[in-house]
């Protein structure tokens, strides 16, 4: 068997039992978000800024992908939501979530109880972009501190992404960056991707990244 | 054939090809870097930073990888050095530079001419350090606007590596962490590690990154 062919099937698997876990969501009227971006981009942070104000009106959950250690699990459990933990180095140290990770945690966290849940795949702008997880919208992270090419260079996670977050706004004026240049490599990728340019460190920064969610979120 | 039984055939052909590889950098005295690490952590401008000076000592190259475009390449070679750019788009995109990608491109640059070559590898903290290239020195990029617990949440690179470069340290002044946690995070992964503090940004801050790499070149 040639490896393209090997590949082929692997990728044919993930994506079936990808439809079966969107059909679950379908089925309980949980929404699943698949959050993907860079290591350092401010995902977890970012988390933490919304969910807060989130869990208010929706009955949510989180499913956090790492390589290796609990850290980003346990911060998000200490806001008193459900959180189920996936570390890759059980699977071989993958690079990304499979639907065969994502389905057994959330099941674990009753997903079909919730409204809304968050997966935060591992952290990385390319291999996440490659594996359908059976979320019905993913969102691209990408902090500015990381160059306004990143688009360019790594197109497929924000041509499959329907809102890339630009994160740590606030360093701006300490960098040497145009991040309207940044603004339009996205849309020349993907032109009806939303973009919100934000601080997760700063609190009102979050509002409208709650808004795009809530907005996605189908209250039980 | 499973899946895991795959992957290994795959590896061992890789690594089969990078000791090749390395065999031809020590036949032609050929030093060969592979530096690694996330995307945007300043890989292409820490090349810029020291080449110049580099190339008055020794005959030098670089090898870029990226996913997509020829930016990196591009910035590399305006400063008149042999340079060779691998897209992986063509190998589906891959999230790694792998072996039978590097060997050509060393090939096309005459490395074995060159003194030293440099590899830039894809912007990625994870695939990189599972793909042995044939190099004789692994060393790792990140950014401390990552956040320090980057090291310990993809520990195989930084246990790859013989030096970490903490970047862009001129922006420490307007983050909240503390970079000490971050070098004590990278020492208990590999206590051998060399590290350095810098920005590419900083004229002088090259100064001592070019001084480690010369240490391992040698002249023709």
């Amino acid at each position: 068997m040639t490896k393209v062919k090997m590949v082929r099937n692997v990728l044919e698997k993930n994506d079936k039992l990808a439809e079966q876990i969107r059909e679950m969501g379908d089925n309980s009227k949980t929404v699943l978000f698949n959050m993907m971006g860079t290591p350092g981009a401010g995902k977890t942070t970012l988390l933490e800024s919304i969910i807060p104000a989130l869990k208010e009106d929706y009955k949510m959950g989180v499913v956090e992908g790492d390589v290796a250690t609990a850290n980003d699990a346990d911060r998000i459990a200490a806001l008193d939501v459900a959180t189920a933990q996936v570390n890759t180095d059980r699977f071989g140290g993958t690079c990304h979530l499979g639907s065969e990770m994502v389905k057994p945690a959330l099941e674990k966290i009753n997903y079909d109880q919730l409204d809304i849940v968050i997966i935060e795949n591992i952290g990385n702008l390319i291999c996440p972009a490659h594996f359908d997880i059976g979320a019905h919208y993913n969102i691209a992270v990408v902090s500015i501190t990381e160059g306004v090419d990143k688009p360019a260079k790594y197109p497929l996670m924000f041509r499959n992404s329907k809102l890339a977050i630009l994160n740590k706004i606030d360093l701006l004026e300490h960098l040497n960056i145009d991040i309207e240049e940044m603004v339009a490599g996205i849309k020349q990728i993907n032109p009806d991707i939303d973009i919100l340019k934000m601080s997760a460190l700063q609190p009102n920064d979050g509002i409208a990244l709650n808004k795009w969610i809530k907005k996605r979120g189908r209250r039980k």
